[in-house]
Protein backbone atom coordinates (compact mmCIF):
# COMPACT_ATOMS: atom_id res chain seq x y z
CA UNK A 1 0.00 0.00 0.00
CA UNK A 2 1.89 3.46 -1.32
CA UNK A 3 2.34 6.02 1.18
CA UNK A 4 2.55 9.26 1.22
CA UNK A 5 6.17 9.74 0.89
CA UNK A 6 6.35 6.76 -1.99
CA UNK A 7 4.11 9.40 -4.47
CA UNK A 8 5.47 12.85 -3.47
CA UNK A 9 3.48 15.92 -3.00
CA UNK A 10 2.05 16.85 -6.65
CA UNK A 11 0.59 12.87 -6.75
CA UNK A 12 -1.09 13.22 -4.05
CA UNK A 13 -2.71 16.54 -4.43
CA UNK A 14 -3.83 15.28 -7.56
CA UNK A 15 -5.20 12.02 -6.51
CA UNK A 16 -7.38 13.65 -3.52
CA UNK A 17 -8.47 16.66 -5.97
CA UNK A 18 -9.53 14.11 -7.81
CA UNK A 19 -12.13 12.87 -5.82
CA UNK A 20 -13.74 16.11 -5.12
CA UNK A 21 -16.95 17.33 -6.88
CA UNK A 22 -17.63 21.16 -6.88
CA UNK A 23 -20.58 23.02 -8.05
CA UNK A 24 -20.86 24.89 -11.24
CA UNK A 25 -20.39 28.67 -8.98
CA UNK A 26 -16.37 27.39 -8.91
CA UNK A 27 -14.47 29.03 -11.36
CA UNK A 28 -10.94 27.78 -10.44
CA UNK A 29 -11.33 24.56 -7.64
CA UNK A 30 -7.97 22.90 -6.40
CA UNK A 31 -4.54 23.41 -8.03
CA UNK A 32 -4.41 27.33 -8.98
CA UNK A 33 -2.94 30.05 -5.82
CA UNK A 34 -6.69 30.33 -4.48
CA UNK A 35 -9.86 29.03 -5.55
CA UNK A 36 -11.85 31.36 -7.43
CA UNK A 37 -15.67 31.53 -7.22
CA UNK A 38 -18.32 33.60 -8.87
CA UNK A 39 -18.57 36.51 -6.26
CA UNK A 40 -20.63 39.40 -4.80
CA UNK A 41 -21.06 41.56 -7.50
CA UNK A 42 -20.91 41.02 -11.59
CA UNK A 43 -17.74 42.05 -11.87
CA UNK A 44 -15.97 40.54 -8.74
CA UNK A 45 -15.24 36.95 -7.90
CA UNK A 46 -14.33 35.84 -4.24
CA UNK A 47 -10.95 34.03 -3.67
CA UNK A 48 -10.58 31.28 -1.04
CA UNK A 49 -7.15 30.07 0.02
CA UNK A 50 -5.95 28.28 2.91
CA UNK A 51 -2.33 27.98 3.97
CA UNK A 52 -0.30 26.04 7.62
CA UNK A 53 2.69 26.30 9.58
CA UNK A 54 4.09 23.10 11.08
CA UNK A 55 6.65 23.60 13.40
CA UNK A 56 9.68 21.56 12.46
CA UNK A 57 8.57 21.89 8.87
CA UNK A 58 7.72 25.86 8.44
CA UNK A 59 9.13 27.38 11.49
CA UNK A 60 12.25 25.65 13.92
CA UNK A 61 11.08 25.56 17.62
CA UNK A 62 13.36 28.60 18.46
CA UNK A 63 11.98 31.05 16.10
CA UNK A 64 10.45 33.72 17.32
CA UNK A 65 6.88 33.26 17.71
CA UNK A 66 6.03 37.48 16.71
CA UNK A 67 8.13 36.54 13.11
CA UNK A 68 5.94 33.02 13.16
CA UNK A 69 2.42 35.01 13.61
CA UNK A 70 2.98 36.73 10.75
CA UNK A 71 4.48 33.90 8.43
CA UNK A 72 1.81 32.30 9.08
CA UNK A 73 -0.65 35.35 7.64
CA UNK A 74 2.02 36.58 5.25
CA UNK A 75 2.20 32.71 3.45
CA UNK A 76 -1.49 33.10 2.85
CA UNK A 77 -1.86 36.58 1.62
CA UNK A 78 0.52 35.71 -0.93
CA UNK A 79 -1.28 33.63 -2.53
CA UNK A 80 -4.06 36.25 -3.06
CA UNK A 81 -1.52 38.34 -4.27
CA UNK A 82 -0.85 35.57 -7.13
CA UNK A 83 -4.14 35.60 -8.01
CA UNK A 84 -4.20 39.55 -8.64
CA UNK A 85 -6.28 40.11 -5.48
CA UNK A 86 -7.06 40.87 -2.48
CA UNK A 87 -7.51 39.13 0.82
CA UNK A 88 -10.10 40.80 3.66
CA UNK A 89 -11.29 37.94 6.09
CA UNK A 90 -8.63 35.70 7.81
CA UNK A 91 -9.74 32.47 10.15
CA UNK A 92 -7.16 30.82 12.19
CA UNK A 93 -6.72 27.46 13.47
CA UNK A 94 -4.25 26.62 16.15
CA UNK A 95 -3.40 23.52 17.50
CA UNK A 96 -1.01 23.72 20.53
CA UNK A 97 -0.11 21.21 23.42
CA UNK A 98 -1.74 22.28 26.31
CA UNK A 99 1.85 22.84 28.26
CA UNK A 100 2.60 25.47 25.57
CA UNK A 101 3.32 28.81 27.31
CA UNK A 102 0.74 31.34 27.02
CA UNK A 103 2.97 34.23 26.06
CA UNK A 104 4.30 32.21 22.96
CA UNK A 105 1.04 32.10 21.61
CA UNK A 106 -0.04 35.77 22.06
CA UNK A 107 3.16 36.67 20.83
CA UNK A 108 2.06 34.27 18.12
CA UNK A 109 -1.49 35.98 17.95
CA UNK A 110 0.34 39.84 17.65
CA UNK A 111 2.06 38.83 14.71
CA UNK A 112 -0.47 37.53 12.99
CA UNK A 113 -2.49 40.47 13.61
CA UNK A 114 0.12 42.80 12.44
CA UNK A 115 0.61 41.39 9.44
CA UNK A 116 -3.07 41.10 8.56
CA UNK A 117 -3.69 44.93 9.75
CA UNK A 118 -0.46 46.23 7.19
CA UNK A 119 -2.47 44.75 4.54
CA UNK A 120 -5.82 45.65 5.35
CA UNK A 121 -6.89 42.42 6.35
CA UNK A 122 -9.34 41.43 9.52
CA UNK A 123 -8.85 38.11 11.53
CA UNK A 124 -12.30 37.56 12.09
CA UNK A 125 -12.54 34.07 13.72
CA UNK A 126 -10.12 30.78 14.49
CA UNK A 127 -10.56 27.73 16.45
CA UNK A 128 -8.30 26.24 18.97
CA UNK A 129 -7.39 22.48 19.49
CA UNK A 130 -4.83 21.05 22.49
CA UNK A 131 -2.90 18.29 20.81
CA UNK A 132 -0.97 15.55 22.57
CA UNK A 133 1.91 16.42 24.50
CA UNK A 134 5.20 16.66 22.05
CA UNK A 135 3.34 16.93 18.59
CA UNK A 136 4.22 20.14 17.03
CA UNK A 137 2.48 23.46 16.80
CA UNK A 138 0.16 23.83 13.54
CA UNK A 139 -1.08 27.44 12.89
CA UNK A 140 -3.28 27.13 10.00
CA UNK A 141 -4.80 30.31 8.03
CA UNK A 142 -7.83 30.57 5.58
CA UNK A 143 -8.78 33.51 4.19
CA UNK A 144 -11.36 35.11 1.30
CA UNK A 145 -10.80 38.22 -0.20
CA UNK A 146 -11.93 39.75 -4.06
CA UNK A 147 -10.97 40.03 -7.25
CA UNK A 148 -11.93 42.05 -10.08
CA UNK A 149 -12.89 39.67 -12.52
CA UNK A 150 -11.05 41.14 -15.36
CA UNK A 151 -8.23 41.03 -13.15
CA UNK A 152 -7.46 37.20 -12.06
CA UNK A 153 -4.67 35.67 -13.01
CA UNK A 154 -4.47 31.99 -13.19
CA UNK A 155 -1.39 30.13 -13.21
CA UNK A 156 -3.09 28.23 -16.85
CA UNK A 157 -3.23 31.32 -19.24
CA UNK A 158 0.70 31.43 -19.99
CA UNK A 159 1.12 30.68 -24.03
CA UNK A 160 4.63 29.92 -26.18
CA UNK A 161 6.54 32.29 -26.26
CA UNK A 162 6.07 34.50 -23.28
CA UNK A 163 8.38 36.00 -21.07
CA UNK A 164 8.81 35.08 -17.45
CA UNK A 165 9.85 37.83 -14.19
CA UNK A 166 10.42 36.85 -11.09
CA UNK A 167 9.96 39.59 -8.19
CA UNK A 168 12.68 40.66 -5.80
CA UNK A 169 16.02 38.32 -5.18
CA UNK A 170 15.68 34.16 -4.56
CA UNK A 171 17.54 31.88 -2.44
CA UNK A 172 18.64 31.80 1.26
CA UNK A 173 15.44 32.75 3.04
CA UNK A 174 15.80 30.33 5.49
CA UNK A 175 18.69 32.66 7.06
CA UNK A 176 15.58 34.61 8.15
CA UNK A 177 13.90 36.21 5.24
CA UNK A 178 11.41 33.36 5.72
CA UNK A 179 9.62 34.51 8.76
CA UNK A 180 9.56 38.87 8.02
CA UNK A 181 8.68 38.77 3.57
CA UNK A 182 6.55 41.07 2.76
CA UNK A 183 3.58 39.33 0.21
CA UNK A 184 3.61 41.04 -2.63
CA UNK A 185 0.11 42.69 -2.55
CA UNK A 186 0.85 45.96 -3.95
CA UNK A 187 3.21 44.88 -6.58
CA UNK A 188 0.74 42.12 -7.99
CA UNK A 189 -2.47 44.38 -7.66
CA UNK A 190 -0.46 47.33 -10.00
CA UNK A 191 0.96 44.48 -12.38
CA UNK A 192 -2.34 42.90 -13.30
CA UNK A 193 -4.27 46.56 -12.69
CA UNK A 194 -1.92 47.78 -15.89
CA UNK A 195 -0.78 45.06 -17.21
CA UNK A 196 -2.26 41.78 -19.07
CA UNK A 197 -0.74 39.10 -17.47
CA UNK A 198 -1.42 35.75 -18.91
CA UNK A 199 -0.35 33.73 -15.71
CA UNK A 200 1.11 34.40 -12.09
CA UNK A 201 2.12 32.14 -9.16
CA UNK A 202 3.78 33.12 -5.89
CA UNK A 203 7.27 31.06 -5.60
CA UNK A 204 6.77 29.07 -2.35
CA UNK A 205 8.80 25.89 -3.16
CA UNK A 206 11.88 27.68 -5.23
CA UNK A 207 11.64 28.42 -8.95
CA UNK A 208 12.84 25.45 -9.88
CA UNK A 209 9.86 23.24 -8.59
CA UNK A 210 7.28 25.94 -9.19
CA UNK A 211 8.21 26.81 -12.53
CA UNK A 212 7.63 23.76 -14.49
CA UNK A 213 4.35 23.94 -12.47
CA UNK A 214 2.99 27.48 -14.25
CA UNK A 215 4.34 25.91 -17.22
CA UNK A 216 2.51 22.64 -17.06
CA UNK A 217 -0.77 24.37 -15.74
CA UNK A 218 -0.17 26.62 -19.08
CA UNK A 219 0.51 23.60 -21.56
CA UNK A 220 4.10 24.82 -21.84
CA UNK A 221 7.86 23.92 -22.21
CA UNK A 222 10.01 27.04 -20.59
CA UNK A 223 13.33 27.75 -21.40
CA UNK A 224 15.29 29.46 -17.89
CA UNK A 225 17.95 31.73 -17.78
CA UNK A 226 19.97 30.40 -14.78
CA UNK A 227 22.94 33.03 -15.32
CA UNK A 228 20.25 36.03 -15.67
CA UNK A 229 18.34 34.75 -11.91
CA UNK A 230 18.43 37.46 -9.14
CA UNK A 231 19.89 35.82 -6.51
CA UNK A 232 19.95 37.25 -2.97
CA UNK A 233 23.33 38.23 -1.81
CA UNK A 234 25.63 34.87 -1.02
CA UNK A 235 23.68 32.42 -2.94
CA UNK A 236 24.80 29.73 -5.11
CA UNK A 237 22.56 29.72 -8.29
CA UNK A 238 21.66 26.20 -7.31
CA UNK A 239 19.90 27.27 -3.92
CA UNK A 240 18.40 30.51 -5.64
CA UNK A 241 16.56 27.96 -7.87
CA UNK A 242 16.05 24.80 -4.99
CA UNK A 243 15.71 26.86 -1.51
CA UNK A 244 11.82 27.68 -1.32
CA UNK A 245 10.19 30.29 0.40
CA UNK A 246 11.27 33.07 -1.39
CA UNK A 247 7.29 34.20 -2.16
CA UNK A 248 7.70 36.16 -5.04
CA UNK A 249 5.83 36.63 -8.18
CA UNK A 250 6.67 34.76 -10.85
CA UNK A 251 4.68 36.07 -14.08
CA UNK A 252 4.47 35.68 -17.82
CA UNK A 253 3.55 38.26 -20.11
CA UNK A 254 3.77 38.65 -24.23
CA UNK A 255 7.12 39.86 -25.21
CA UNK A 256 4.97 43.09 -26.69
CA UNK A 257 4.11 44.10 -23.15
CA UNK A 258 7.83 43.41 -21.49
CA UNK A 259 9.43 46.42 -22.83
CA UNK A 260 6.74 48.83 -21.14
CA UNK A 261 6.50 46.48 -18.28
CA UNK A 262 9.94 46.62 -17.10
CA UNK A 263 10.23 50.33 -17.88
CA UNK A 264 7.25 51.28 -15.57
CA UNK A 265 7.66 48.86 -13.00
CA UNK A 266 11.50 50.56 -12.60
CA UNK A 267 9.93 53.91 -11.76
CA UNK A 268 7.07 52.59 -9.68
CA UNK A 269 9.22 50.08 -7.26
CA UNK A 270 13.15 51.46 -7.60
CA UNK A 271 13.78 49.27 -4.36
CA UNK A 272 12.54 46.10 -5.64
CA UNK A 273 14.04 44.43 -8.94
CA UNK A 274 11.93 42.98 -11.16
CA UNK A 275 13.94 40.34 -13.50
CA UNK A 276 13.58 38.92 -16.44
CA UNK A 277 14.36 34.95 -16.10
CA UNK A 278 13.03 33.19 -18.95
CA UNK A 279 10.62 32.18 -21.75
CA UNK A 280 7.57 29.72 -22.05
CA UNK A 281 8.02 27.67 -25.14
CA UNK A 282 6.18 24.72 -26.67
CA UNK A 283 5.81 21.93 -24.38
CA UNK A 284 8.57 19.72 -24.04
CA UNK A 285 11.55 21.32 -24.31
CA UNK A 286 13.05 21.72 -21.16
CA UNK A 287 12.89 20.02 -17.34
CA UNK A 288 14.51 21.43 -14.51
CA UNK A 289 15.11 18.77 -11.44
CA UNK A 290 14.72 19.99 -7.45
CA UNK A 291 13.13 22.09 -5.27
CA UNK A 292 11.50 21.00 -2.38
CA UNK A 293 8.43 18.28 -2.66
CA UNK A 294 6.04 18.09 1.05
CA UNK A 295 6.30 14.37 0.51
CA UNK A 296 9.16 13.45 -1.25
CA UNK A 297 11.14 10.78 1.26
CA UNK B 1 4.82 31.72 33.15
CA UNK B 2 1.24 30.49 32.70
CA UNK B 3 0.70 27.91 29.76
CA UNK B 4 -2.50 26.82 28.50
CA UNK B 5 -3.39 24.06 30.62
CA UNK B 6 -3.58 26.75 33.66
CA UNK B 7 -5.71 29.05 32.26
CA UNK B 8 -8.59 26.95 30.11
CA UNK B 9 -9.76 27.49 26.97
CA UNK B 10 -12.28 30.30 27.73
CA UNK B 11 -9.38 32.61 29.13
CA UNK B 12 -7.37 31.67 26.25
CA UNK B 13 -9.72 32.19 23.81
CA UNK B 14 -10.46 35.41 25.67
CA UNK B 15 -7.25 36.49 26.02
CA UNK B 16 -5.97 36.13 21.96
CA UNK B 17 -9.06 37.31 20.65
CA UNK B 18 -8.59 40.83 22.93
CA UNK B 19 -5.16 41.01 20.32
CA UNK B 20 -7.09 41.55 17.19
CA UNK B 21 -8.48 44.33 16.02
CA UNK B 22 -11.13 44.18 12.89
CA UNK B 23 -12.55 46.41 10.16
CA UNK B 24 -15.67 47.96 10.53
CA UNK B 25 -17.55 45.60 7.73
CA UNK B 26 -16.68 42.61 10.35
CA UNK B 27 -20.41 42.66 12.22
CA UNK B 28 -19.80 39.74 14.87
CA UNK B 29 -16.15 38.47 15.15
CA UNK B 30 -14.71 35.59 17.21
CA UNK B 31 -16.81 34.09 19.91
CA UNK B 32 -20.08 33.38 18.47
CA UNK B 33 -20.61 29.81 16.32
CA UNK B 34 -19.27 31.73 13.23
CA UNK B 35 -18.20 35.35 12.13
CA UNK B 36 -20.61 37.24 10.25
CA UNK B 37 -19.36 39.63 7.80
CA UNK B 38 -21.17 42.86 5.87
CA UNK B 39 -22.01 40.76 2.63
CA UNK B 40 -22.56 40.52 -0.89
CA UNK B 41 -26.39 41.68 -1.07
CA UNK B 42 -27.72 44.60 1.12
CA UNK B 43 -30.11 41.77 2.75
CA UNK B 44 -27.14 38.81 3.02
CA UNK B 45 -24.51 38.33 4.96
CA UNK B 46 -21.19 36.36 4.88
CA UNK B 47 -20.73 33.85 7.50
CA UNK B 48 -16.82 32.48 8.16
CA UNK B 49 -16.03 29.55 10.06
CA UNK B 50 -12.73 27.24 10.75
CA UNK B 51 -12.60 23.89 12.75
CA UNK B 52 -10.25 21.28 13.28
CA UNK B 53 -10.29 17.74 14.00
CA UNK B 54 -6.62 16.36 15.89
CA UNK B 55 -6.04 12.63 15.88
CA UNK B 56 -5.74 11.23 19.50
CA UNK B 57 -8.18 14.76 20.48
CA UNK B 58 -11.10 14.39 18.11
CA UNK B 59 -10.64 10.81 16.58
CA UNK B 60 -8.65 7.70 17.31
CA UNK B 61 -6.23 6.24 15.06
CA UNK B 62 -8.49 3.50 14.38
CA UNK B 63 -11.24 5.17 13.01
CA UNK B 64 -12.89 5.04 9.66
CA UNK B 65 -10.94 7.28 7.99
CA UNK B 66 -14.25 8.56 5.08
CA UNK B 67 -15.91 8.61 8.80
CA UNK B 68 -13.30 11.26 10.05
CA UNK B 69 -13.50 13.20 6.81
CA UNK B 70 -17.52 12.84 7.53
CA UNK B 71 -17.21 14.78 10.89
CA UNK B 72 -13.69 16.78 10.10
CA UNK B 73 -16.52 19.00 7.66
CA UNK B 74 -20.16 18.28 9.48
CA UNK B 75 -18.28 19.98 12.67
CA UNK B 76 -17.58 22.65 10.51
CA UNK B 77 -21.53 22.89 8.53
CA UNK B 78 -22.88 22.61 11.96
CA UNK B 79 -21.21 26.31 12.78
CA UNK B 80 -23.38 27.64 9.83
CA UNK B 81 -26.57 25.94 11.16
CA UNK B 82 -26.02 27.68 14.42
CA UNK B 83 -26.11 30.74 12.96
CA UNK B 84 -29.16 30.28 10.84
CA UNK B 85 -26.83 30.00 7.94
CA UNK B 86 -25.88 27.76 5.27
CA UNK B 87 -22.66 26.78 4.13
CA UNK B 88 -20.87 26.62 0.28
CA UNK B 89 -17.25 26.58 0.09
CA UNK B 90 -14.91 24.52 2.02
CA UNK B 91 -10.90 24.56 2.27
CA UNK B 92 -9.33 21.45 3.70
CA UNK B 93 -6.33 22.06 5.56
CA UNK B 94 -4.42 18.40 5.98
CA UNK B 95 -1.01 17.80 8.07
CA UNK B 96 0.10 14.12 8.23
CA UNK B 97 3.50 12.42 8.49
CA UNK B 98 4.56 11.30 4.62
CA UNK B 99 4.15 7.37 6.22
CA UNK B 100 0.28 7.77 6.06
CA UNK B 101 -1.01 5.50 3.33
CA UNK B 102 -2.59 7.28 0.49
CA UNK B 103 -5.51 4.85 0.79
CA UNK B 104 -6.17 6.39 4.32
CA UNK B 105 -5.78 10.04 2.86
CA UNK B 106 -8.42 8.82 -0.35
CA UNK B 107 -10.83 8.09 2.27
CA UNK B 108 -10.93 10.73 4.73
CA UNK B 109 -11.20 13.05 0.92
CA UNK B 110 -14.06 10.56 0.06
CA UNK B 111 -16.02 11.02 3.59
CA UNK B 112 -15.21 15.09 3.38
CA UNK B 113 -16.81 15.33 -0.49
CA UNK B 114 -19.69 12.85 0.73
CA UNK B 115 -20.62 15.51 3.79
CA UNK B 116 -19.91 18.60 1.90
CA UNK B 117 -22.09 17.21 -1.62
CA UNK B 118 -25.02 16.03 1.00
CA UNK B 119 -25.43 19.74 1.87
CA UNK B 120 -24.60 21.43 -1.23
CA UNK B 121 -21.02 22.53 -0.20
CA UNK B 122 -18.19 22.54 -2.58
CA UNK B 123 -14.63 21.78 -1.30
CA UNK B 124 -12.82 24.22 -3.46
CA UNK B 125 -9.62 23.86 -2.66
CA UNK B 126 -6.73 23.36 0.53
CA UNK B 127 -3.52 22.33 1.46
CA UNK B 128 -1.59 19.59 2.46
CA UNK B 129 1.63 19.34 4.56
CA UNK B 130 3.78 16.47 5.92
CA UNK B 131 4.66 16.30 9.88
CA UNK B 132 7.67 14.73 11.47
CA UNK B 133 7.12 11.07 12.06
CA UNK B 134 4.91 10.42 15.13
CA UNK B 135 2.71 13.05 15.13
CA UNK B 136 -0.74 13.81 14.81
CA UNK B 137 -3.04 13.81 11.75
CA UNK B 138 -4.64 17.21 11.71
CA UNK B 139 -7.54 18.01 9.58
CA UNK B 140 -9.15 21.62 8.92
CA UNK B 141 -11.86 22.77 7.68
CA UNK B 142 -12.94 26.61 6.81
CA UNK B 143 -16.07 27.43 5.43
CA UNK B 144 -17.83 30.19 3.80
CA UNK B 145 -21.24 30.97 3.47
CA UNK B 146 -24.23 33.24 3.76
CA UNK B 147 -27.82 33.86 5.79
CA UNK B 148 -30.30 36.62 5.62
CA UNK B 149 -29.30 39.35 7.27
CA UNK B 150 -32.64 39.10 8.85
CA UNK B 151 -32.41 35.17 10.11
CA UNK B 152 -28.83 35.63 11.30
CA UNK B 153 -29.10 34.21 15.35
CA UNK B 154 -26.64 35.25 17.71
CA UNK B 155 -25.28 33.52 21.03
CA UNK B 156 -26.23 37.40 22.50
CA UNK B 157 -29.98 37.80 21.93
CA UNK B 158 -31.56 35.71 24.46
CA UNK B 159 -33.54 37.53 27.47
CA UNK B 160 -34.26 36.77 31.28
CA UNK B 161 -37.78 34.64 30.48
CA UNK B 162 -37.09 33.09 27.12
CA UNK B 163 -37.35 29.06 27.23
CA UNK B 164 -34.68 26.74 26.16
CA UNK B 165 -35.06 24.06 23.43
CA UNK B 166 -32.57 21.07 22.02
CA UNK B 167 -32.72 18.78 19.41
CA UNK B 168 -32.69 15.37 19.88
CA UNK B 169 -30.52 13.39 22.07
CA UNK B 170 -28.17 14.31 24.21
CA UNK B 171 -24.85 12.20 25.60
CA UNK B 172 -23.11 8.94 24.48
CA UNK B 173 -21.92 10.56 20.81
CA UNK B 174 -18.54 8.87 21.69
CA UNK B 175 -19.84 5.20 21.12
CA UNK B 176 -19.67 6.46 17.57
CA UNK B 177 -22.18 9.37 16.71
CA UNK B 178 -19.71 11.70 16.64
CA UNK B 179 -18.26 10.56 13.56
CA UNK B 180 -21.63 10.32 11.70
CA UNK B 181 -24.04 13.35 12.90
CA UNK B 182 -26.10 15.12 10.33
CA UNK B 183 -25.55 18.88 11.17
CA UNK B 184 -28.90 20.23 11.70
CA UNK B 185 -28.80 22.82 8.53
CA UNK B 186 -32.01 22.11 7.29
CA UNK B 187 -33.76 22.37 10.75
CA UNK B 188 -31.49 25.44 11.69
CA UNK B 189 -32.99 26.86 8.15
CA UNK B 190 -36.74 26.62 8.73
CA UNK B 191 -36.54 27.41 12.77
CA UNK B 192 -34.97 30.79 11.98
CA UNK B 193 -37.25 31.27 8.90
CA UNK B 194 -39.89 31.00 10.66
CA UNK B 195 -39.55 31.74 14.19
CA UNK B 196 -37.85 34.86 15.80
CA UNK B 197 -35.17 32.94 17.42
CA UNK B 198 -33.26 35.05 20.39
CA UNK B 199 -30.78 32.84 20.28
CA UNK B 200 -28.68 29.98 18.99
CA UNK B 201 -25.73 27.61 19.34
CA UNK B 202 -24.66 23.76 18.41
CA UNK B 203 -23.89 21.52 21.17
CA UNK B 204 -19.95 20.58 20.89
CA UNK B 205 -18.61 20.99 24.38
CA UNK B 206 -22.01 19.38 26.07
CA UNK B 207 -25.07 21.55 27.59
CA UNK B 208 -22.86 21.55 30.77
CA UNK B 209 -20.59 23.73 28.93
CA UNK B 210 -22.60 25.16 26.10
CA UNK B 211 -25.80 26.35 27.93
CA UNK B 212 -23.67 28.73 30.27
CA UNK B 213 -21.93 30.46 27.31
CA UNK B 214 -25.07 30.91 25.82
CA UNK B 215 -26.49 32.70 28.78
CA UNK B 216 -23.29 34.52 29.34
CA UNK B 217 -23.25 35.90 25.67
CA UNK B 218 -26.68 36.95 26.08
CA UNK B 219 -26.21 38.62 29.70
CA UNK B 220 -28.67 36.27 31.30
CA UNK B 221 -28.13 33.13 33.86
CA UNK B 222 -30.31 30.11 33.43
CA UNK B 223 -32.50 27.25 34.99
CA UNK B 224 -31.96 23.70 33.72
CA UNK B 225 -34.74 21.38 33.94
CA UNK B 226 -32.45 18.07 34.65
CA UNK B 227 -35.03 15.50 34.65
CA UNK B 228 -36.33 16.36 31.22
CA UNK B 229 -33.26 16.16 29.32
CA UNK B 230 -33.44 14.33 26.04
CA UNK B 231 -30.79 11.48 27.24
CA UNK B 232 -29.48 9.21 23.68
CA UNK B 233 -30.60 5.64 25.38
CA UNK B 234 -28.57 4.10 28.05
CA UNK B 235 -26.96 7.28 28.87
CA UNK B 236 -26.92 9.11 32.32
CA UNK B 237 -27.81 13.00 33.10
CA UNK B 238 -24.42 13.43 33.95
CA UNK B 239 -23.63 11.69 30.52
CA UNK B 240 -25.67 13.67 28.63
CA UNK B 241 -24.70 17.23 30.04
CA UNK B 242 -21.13 16.87 29.81
CA UNK B 243 -20.16 14.00 27.11
CA UNK B 244 -19.88 16.65 24.68
CA UNK B 245 -19.84 16.15 20.71
CA UNK B 246 -23.88 16.01 20.51
CA UNK B 247 -24.03 18.47 17.62
CA UNK B 248 -27.69 19.56 18.64
CA UNK B 249 -29.00 22.86 18.81
CA UNK B 250 -29.59 24.98 21.50
CA UNK B 251 -32.14 27.80 21.34
CA UNK B 252 -33.95 30.63 23.06
CA UNK B 253 -37.00 31.33 22.25
CA UNK B 254 -39.83 33.92 23.87
CA UNK B 255 -42.76 31.97 25.83
CA UNK B 256 -45.41 33.41 23.71
CA UNK B 257 -43.59 31.57 20.54
CA UNK B 258 -42.75 28.47 22.18
CA UNK B 259 -46.41 27.12 22.16
CA UNK B 260 -46.47 27.24 18.13
CA UNK B 261 -42.49 26.03 17.82
CA UNK B 262 -43.28 22.74 19.07
CA UNK B 263 -46.92 22.11 17.71
CA UNK B 264 -45.48 23.21 13.69
CA UNK B 265 -41.94 21.21 14.60
CA UNK B 266 -43.84 17.92 15.40
CA UNK B 267 -45.70 18.39 12.09
CA UNK B 268 -42.17 19.10 10.41
CA UNK B 269 -39.55 16.89 11.53
CA UNK B 270 -41.77 14.12 13.74
CA UNK B 271 -38.62 11.84 13.49
CA UNK B 272 -36.29 14.12 16.10
CA UNK B 273 -37.27 15.44 19.29
CA UNK B 274 -37.35 18.75 19.98
CA UNK B 275 -37.59 19.59 23.60
CA UNK B 276 -37.34 22.24 25.97
CA UNK B 277 -34.40 22.11 28.79
CA UNK B 278 -35.20 25.32 30.53
CA UNK B 279 -35.29 28.94 30.56
CA UNK B 280 -33.07 31.76 30.41
CA UNK B 281 -33.46 34.35 33.83
CA UNK B 282 -31.62 37.47 35.06
CA UNK B 283 -28.19 37.03 35.65
CA UNK B 284 -26.32 35.21 38.60
CA UNK B 285 -29.24 32.75 39.19
CA UNK B 286 -27.70 29.51 38.48
CA UNK B 287 -24.35 27.44 37.56
CA UNK B 288 -23.49 24.08 36.30
CA UNK B 289 -19.69 22.63 36.39
CA UNK B 290 -18.52 20.10 34.01
CA UNK B 291 -18.38 19.56 30.22
CA UNK B 292 -15.22 19.70 28.24
CA UNK B 293 -12.68 22.33 28.09
CA UNK B 294 -9.83 22.07 25.80
CA UNK B 295 -7.32 23.24 27.71
CA UNK B 296 -7.86 22.74 30.98
CA UNK B 297 -5.82 19.78 32.78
Amino acid sequence: MPDLSSLGEEAVVARLTALLQAGPEVLTGPGDDCAVVEGPGRGTVELLKTDCLVCGVHFLPEAVAGKVGWKAVARTLSDFAAMGGWPRHLLVTLAVPASCEMRWVEQLYRGMNKCARAYDCSIVGGETSSLPAGAPVMISVAGTGTARRSQVVLRSGGRPGDLLFVTGRLGGSQRGRHLTFKPRLVEADWLSRNFRLHAMMDLSDGLASDLPRLAAASGCGFLLERDSLPKARGVTTEEALGDGEDYELLLAVSPRSAKRLADEWRKKFPGLPLTLVGALVAEGEQELPGGWDHFAG
